[in-house]
């Protein structure tokens, strides 16, 4: 699906380390929630409430849970699930484009 | 209006300048369509098909039309015109949060 249709789009931005990360709320009609955003080049720590899943559609990354354990790459195409209240951080090699679903508890 | 509803977004994300300007489409039922984007500090120049508004959701920058006459600058709250099939080129000096129209000609 390349794109989302009859969904609500708040016009402000999410705006996260200075702009290198940023992104924009979607809403569904059945209440779930979703942000497209881009990610420059660095590394990114953030923190879950709910469950996510990170679809990568372009670009090059590496990510962990928590703060031990390999580093996995993802790339575009791929995604991955971080479960709830917990942290995860991405090292973004090259510019990437995701989509961010938040998963009902 | 701080949101659009029962609108199509395109996943995909438009990338500019490395990803220092990146945004999404917005289409309206009328056919209409919009850019939801960011725009990182530094110095952009665009062309245009049809006229498009800019605005300004948050940020701070300078803009003109064509390459001669006067900078004109334009905060969070503000909106400027560009004429349709010429260029204008943005000093964007804070992350900037921006809204632009395509007006249908």
């Amino acid at each position: 699906m390349d794109q989302f249709t009859n969904v609500t789009v708040v016009k402000k931005a999410n705006i996260y380390f200075d702009g290198a990360v940023t992104s924009r709320t979607v809403q569904f009609g059945d209440g779930t929630k979703k942000t497209l955003g881009i990610m420059l080049p660095g590394e990114y720590t953030f923190n879950t409430g709910v469950a996510e899943i990170m679809e990568i559609l372009a670009g090059d990354l590496q990510y962990r849970v928590g703060d031990s354990g390999d580093w996995k790459a993802v790339t575009g195409g791929e995604s991955f699930q971080v479960p709830s209240n917990s942290a995860f951080t991405m090292k973004v090699a090259t510019v990437s484009d995701y989509c961010c679903s938040f998963l009902p508890e």
